[in-house]
C-alpha cells in the first residue's frame, strides 16, 4: 500500500484549525505555565512546554492528528518518525485512543527518549541516523506493509495546527494577566511545525525561529526564499530535537510569509540558557528546547514588552544535563 | 522596642483565614501546575511549588502576612529568619509592597538562595548556624533596633494561612479535573507552617508530614504528644529548607489534632526522588522539596486514588544538583 499522503495534500492548516486544536487540547491537557523571567530589566514570558506529560509540545499535534483519523485509519495504526519528542507525543495519544503505534527513531536518540517512548506502549523501530539512513524511507516501508497512517513530525497540517495551540494558550494567558497578546514570539525551530503553528495562531505577532549552529536550514531557506537543506557535513549538535535536514513546503509556505528571518544559537549560548532556566525557573530544559531562550539571552532579539519565548521540551539524559550544569567556565571559550 | 509578638498571640489561624489568603494569592500569582505522576500503577498529583516566582511555596505566606500589616508597621519594615526560601518569599513580597526587609540567613545557606534574596532587594544578615548561634536572638535584636515586625518562617498565623493556600489550589485543581478533592496529602515538613496550613485548608484529608533523617522533631513530637526538639547532634542534611530544630506551639496544636504520624526520608531516598522528578516531571526540586515524594516512592505511604504530594521548592545549587544526577549507583549503599 502506498504512503497515505493524499489526504495530507488535500487539507491545509488554518487559523481556524488551530482554534479547533486548541479546544481539543484544552479538554485533556491543563495549560502549561507561562513563567515570567527578567532579562535586562524587562519581563519576558516563558512558555514551559517541557511540563507537558511527555515533556514537550509535541503532544499537542499528535493529539489533534490522531483524533482526526477515521475509525478505519485508527484500526490500521500509525507510524511516527522522530528523534524522541514527537515519538512520545504520538505514543501518548495512540495509547489514549487505543491505536497501535510504531515509531522510527535514530539509534543515537537520548536514552531517556527511547525509554519513555517504549514505556508509553509504542513499538520503536531504530534507523541509522549517524550512517545516513533515510528515516522517511523506513517509515514509508512500514506504512506500506500495514496500511498505517504516517504521522510526520512537522510536515503535516494537523500537526502544524496542533502545535499552534501553544500560541493560543500564550495569548490567553498574557491577556488574562493584563499584559495583552504577545507581539513577539521567539521559538526553537526544527522542521517548522511549531513555528508555522504559532504563525497561524498569532497573526499579529512577529515570529522568530531559532536553530542550532549548523542546522540552520530554515534560516537559510528564509534568506534564499526557497527551501534549502542543511549542509551534508553539518556538525554534531546537542539539539537532537532540532536536527532536521530541511523544512517541508507545507511549513515553508507559512514561514516565508510570516518570518522575515531566523536566528542561530551556538552550543555555549544554549548551555547558558539551560543553566539560567535551571537557576531562575527551576526547569529542566533540553538543549533544543532552550534554543530560543539562548538567542534572547545572547541579545540577538530586540525585546518588546510583550515578548513570549517557547521552552519547547525537557527530555534530556541526567548525565548530559549534569555536564551542562558543571561546565560554565569552559563555555567562555566556545 | 520589644519583639512585636502581641498581635501574633491574639490572632489564630483558621480555615477561613486560609480562604482569604487563597483569594489574595490568586490575585497576584497564577496557580502552580498539579502534575500527574504514575507510581506503581497509580496516578499521584504533584504540586509543583518549585515553579513559584521565588522557587518555593513561601511566597504565599509572605504575601498574606505582609499585606496584613498596617501602614505604620509597613513603614517600620520587616525582619525574616530563613535558610533561604522564606527569605525570598519575604523579599519578594516586601519589594512588591515597598517595605524594607532584613533577612537573617545562615552562613551555610545555598549560594543560590543568598544571591536570589539579595537580588530581590532584601538586606541579608548572616548568622553562624554551624557554630550554633541562635537565629531568633539575632532577629529579635534587629526588631528591637528598628521596631520592625518579625515575620517568622512558620510560627506565625498569617504564614500558616498563606501556606495553606497551596491546599486550596490542589483541591480546586483536582475537583476541576474530575478526580475530586484529595483524601491524602503528603508534604515536606520543616517547622510545620505548610503542614498546618494544609491541614486547615483540607479538613477532610489525611495530612502526612515528611522530615529528613535526623531532623525528625515533628515525627517525634507527634509520637510524644508534645513538642520535642531535634537532637543536639543532628547529622548534616542536604535538606536545608527542612532544617528546623523544633516546631512552635501555634503549629503543633494543629498538627497533633490532624497528623497521626510523620515519616522520615533518608538522603538516598531524597536523591532518588530528585532524579525521578528530573526525568519524569522535568522539574528541578531541591532536597527538602523532594522529601514527600521520596517517602511516597520508598513505599512508606499507602497511596489512595486521590493522593497529592507537595514538591515544595526548587532552589538548589547547580553543582549540588549535578552530583545528585550523577550519583545513582552510590545510592544503593546508603
Amino acid at each position: 500500500m502506498a504512503l497515505r499522503m493524499s489526504q495530507i495534500s488535500d487539507y491545509r492548516p488554518t487559523a481556524q484549525g488551530v482554534a479547533v486544536a486548541a479546544r481539543k487540547v484544552a479538554e485533556i491537557l491543563p495549560r502549561t505555565p507561562l513563567l515570567p523571567l527578567e532579562v535586562e530589566g524587562r519581563t519576558i514570558w516563558c512558555k514551559a512546554e517541557s511540563l507537558q506529560p511527555v515533556g514537550a509540545f509535541k503532544i499537542r499535534g499528535a493529539w489533534h492528528r490522531l483524533t482526526a483519523l477515521t475509525d478505519a485509519e485508527r484500526a490500521r495504526g500509525v507510524v511516527g518518525v522522530s528523534s524522541g519528542n514527537h515519538a512520545q507525543g504520538v505514543a501518548w495519544a495512540a495509547r489514549r485512543l487505543g491505536i497501535a503505534a510504531k515509531i522510527v527513531m535514530p539509534v543515537d536518540a537520548p536514552a531517556v527518549k527511547l525509554a519513555n517512548t517504549r514505556a508509553l506502549g509504542a513499538e520503536v523501530v531504530l534507523y541509522d541516523r549517524p550512517g545516513g539512513e533515510d528515516r522517511d524511507e523506513v517509515a514509508r516501508r512500514l506504512c506500506g506493509e500495514s496500511g498505517a497512517t504516517l504521522v510526520h513530525a512537522y510536515g503535516d497540517p494537523w500537526i502544524i495546527e496542533g502545535q499552534g495551540s501553544t500560541g493560543t494558550e500564550i495569548a490567553a494567558q498574557m491577556e488574562e494577566s493584563g499584559i495583552g497578546a504577545p507581539d513577539l514570539v521567539v521559538t526553537p525551530c526544527g522542521g517548522g511545525g511549531l513555528t508555522a503553528g504559532l504563525a497561524l495562531a498569532l497573526p499579529d505577532a512577529a515570529i522568530v525561529p531559532v536553530e542550532p549552529e549548523g542546522w540552520d536550514d530554515v534560516c537559510r531557506s528564509l534568506e534564499a526564499g526557497e527551501i534549502r537543506r542543511v549542509s551534508p557535513d553539518a556538525p554534531p549538535t546537542a539539539c537532537d530535537a532540532l536536527q532536521t535536514p530541511a523544512t517541508w513546503p507545507i511549513n515553508f509556505e507559512i514561514l516565508k510569509a510570516r518570518c522575515p528571518f531566523g536566528l542561530i544559537a551556538t552550543p555555549s549560548e544554549i548551555r547558558a540558557a539551560q543553566r539560567l532556566a535551571f537557576a531562575k525557573l527551576r526547569l529542566v530544559i533540553e538543549p533544543g528546547g532552550a534554543a530560543a531562550l539562548a538567542a534572547v539571552l545572547a541579545g540577538k532579539v530586540e525585546l518588546t514588552d510583550r515578548t513570549a519565548v517557547v521552552l519547547s521540551g525537557g527530555n534530556t539524559d541526567a548525565e548530559a544535563f549534569a555536564k551542562v550544569l558543571l561546565a560554565p567556565s569552559q563555555d567562555s571559550f566556545n
